[in-house]
């Protein structure tokens, strides 16, 4: 055991650090505590009040035996609930509990504060916030972007919040998607490489490849975890046609649920075949169109019809499963919940490929050069971007 | 529409290709086709029947109008369903239908035989296996690996149906695990790069760094999307202690919903944090220990000690949850279901980090050197490799 937690200065009073990264210091101190036979009641100055049970308060000491002092990782391991009460003591305002083995434990009052049960934990990433009729995406400077941490912070939160914003007025290199990229993190690579060019091609493997119209979809769903969020740089596009477009797929799947709960549970609760063949691959997965966490809420549209596989359905459930899919397509391609537009060269989309459903309008390969660079990046590591950020202010 | 869809030669009679890279030749004619006002019912030589319906016939169509020819993919979109039974007859032992709207679609017999519904669609990927108290991994020469088809599909093989496989006798080369890895797929990068390097370092910022000993634990399960297949080759191992430890986490939750299902359900409806900080990164997830899905069966282990975040519970359920989480640490500590061996200089173990749980025994870092390199590759490259293999033989 020991009684050295390391300790930080705030404005206010000597504060203990907690293993966290994330500000906890601050706020009132504690005045009281109270141990019961399974639980502890604190007091804070401004007289609110929580409880604690013992299990939790022993899992989260944050003293160097139960915590890796440079790793920051929990050491302790949970392997029975503590059975006799601690005694508490408060010292400059911080709880002490002295266990019956005598392993002390030292605690913050700000950062008991911050995880009273059934708290949120505040977290600099935005909720989702699903498109209006009247949505345009934000715009950001790619100068402000890379050369301001504001800039960056802007993007990111535009693209978390809304699963969808535009970079304008960068440069006309190649490989720029890359660089932007790699600023956030590694590039997810795929089937497709790590780094995709967009245009037209000879002998194709995927339709994105070919000049063709494609309705709106999602990237991978024929794989068990499908890239999260893809960035398309724009370098050229001269050619007539090929508007891009896109859609809010959970705004889609939510007005599904209002309107035709039985078309919203089929796609939700039905698993379906998706499969990508080529000469070098054979890549295919089962799940739902829509996929709901624990409480309902969406967390996942898989969505493209080019690499549905063939539908392993009961014979009298498929009729129904059609009508479903279909009412969801319109939905899906309802124009007043549609953005298009041109990219223009210079310009990067990046979208939540998880949410926000893509497409583009046929094009004459014949009229110009279309030519769109593209890769992946994971969701996590944006969201650490914005927190590690927002750690600074 | 079109009825010159592309035919193949098989030994027993023409067959039409179906956009399909994978076999459905051979196998009975057909020998009846009756059409019904929502459904078509199908009899081959065998007397074998089996009814469609003909949303599902019209939305599986091969023409070259309804399937690109290069891409394979779906061109068609169910957007009604049928409303009139199409004329339907047979052409050499093969289905063709011609709908209201005069469009041809032309059906192979032995595709269709494979599609009949409530059939399950055979692949080569195997299913997964528990392990067995006698449980004893796979071992695959490294030569044979690199040098024949058949090495790597047995080595794939016993990696998606045992979740861990060993390759031995390879060569002490440094980067032999991201060459291998190539193989199969690009690498998956996380924050700990695309390739790491596993010994005790300075400032570690992650227990897998330091001399310590690893209770079993999967990786980055504060990753919404964690790394699904481990590699680690074993470049040297000197150091006194070290072991490797594996235990099959499914095995582990099974044993826990034979036993405890209310322990099972806890740890399987109850999302708790995972959260990893240091100074450039800060990822967070929220996830149950245990994934299911919609069948109720395993998707996915999630179990890490070190980067379990505060646990945010209402105040009443905290003690059961722990009293779970001990029953499953227990049951996934249990060493009659635990691997325990050192690794070789030249061998590399892979496992799916989503299944089976790994860890390692304390070394004495003045004894001798340990290094290992490790990757991660995605599941779904594994299992389209395998996929592709297969259609060789």
């Amino acid at each position: 055991m020991t009684t050295d937690a390391a300790t930080v200065t705030s404005p206010d009073r000597i504060t203990w650090a907690m293993s966290e990264l994330f500000s906890h210091t601050g706020g009132p101190a504690l005045i009281g505590a109270t141990t019961g036979s399974s639980r502890v009641t604190l007091t804070w100055e401004d007289r609110q009040q929580a409880d604690f049970t013992l299990s939790w308060l022993r899992d989260h000491c944050p003293c160097t035996e139960c915590r890796h002092t440079t790793t920051r990782e929990r050491l302790y391991i949970p392997l029975e609930l503590p059975e006799a009460a601690p005694a508490a003591h408060l010292e400059d305002g911080n709880l002490v509990l002295t266990w019956a083995d005598d392993h002390v434990s030292p605690f913050d009052a700000g950062w008991l504060r911050q995880r009273q049960a059934g708290q949120p934990t505040g977290d600099a990433v935005p909720a989702r916030r699903p498109w209006a009729e009247d949505f345009a995406p934000a715009r950001v400077a790619h100068a402000d972007f890379v050369q301001d941490a504001a800039g960056e912070r802007q993007w990111l939160t535009a693209l978390l919040r809304d699963g969808l914003v535009l970079l304008e007025d960068g440069p006309l290199a190649d490989e720029e998607v890359s660089r932007l990229a790699e600023r956030i993190g590694p590039l997810r690579a795929t089937n497709f490489g790590a780094r995709f060019d967009v245009r037209s091609k000879p002998n194709p493997n995927n339709a994105a490849y070919t000049a063709i119209g494609l309705p709106l979809h999602t990237d991978l769903p024929n794989w068990r975890q499908p890239p999260d969020i893809q960035l398309l740089y724009c370098l050229e596009n001269g050619a007539e046609g090929g508007e891009s477009t896109f859609t809010d797929g959970f705004a889609a799947a939510e007005a599904l649920r209002e309107r035709s709960p039985e078309a919203f549970r089929l796609l939700s609760e039905t698993p379906i075949d998706f499969r990508f063949q080529d000469d070098t691959q054979d890549i295919a997965w089962r799940a739902p169109i829509l996929t709901l966490d624990h409480d309902g809420q969406l967390l996942e549209v898989r969505f493209n019809n080019w690499i549905r596989d063939s539908l392993r359905l009961p014979l009298d459930q498929a009729d129904a499963w059609y009508r479903a899919y279909i009412e969801f397509w319109h939905l899906v391609h309802d124009p007043s919940m549609r953005l298009e537009f041109s990219l223009q060269p210079g310009e990067m989309i990046a979208f939540d490929n998880r949410r926000v459903l893509h497409g583009r309008n046929a094009f004459n390969p014949n009229s110009g050069r279309r030519h769109l660079q593209g890769t992946y990046l994971d969701l996590d590591l944006l969201e650490s971007r914005l927190r590690v950020l927002a750690r600074s202010t």
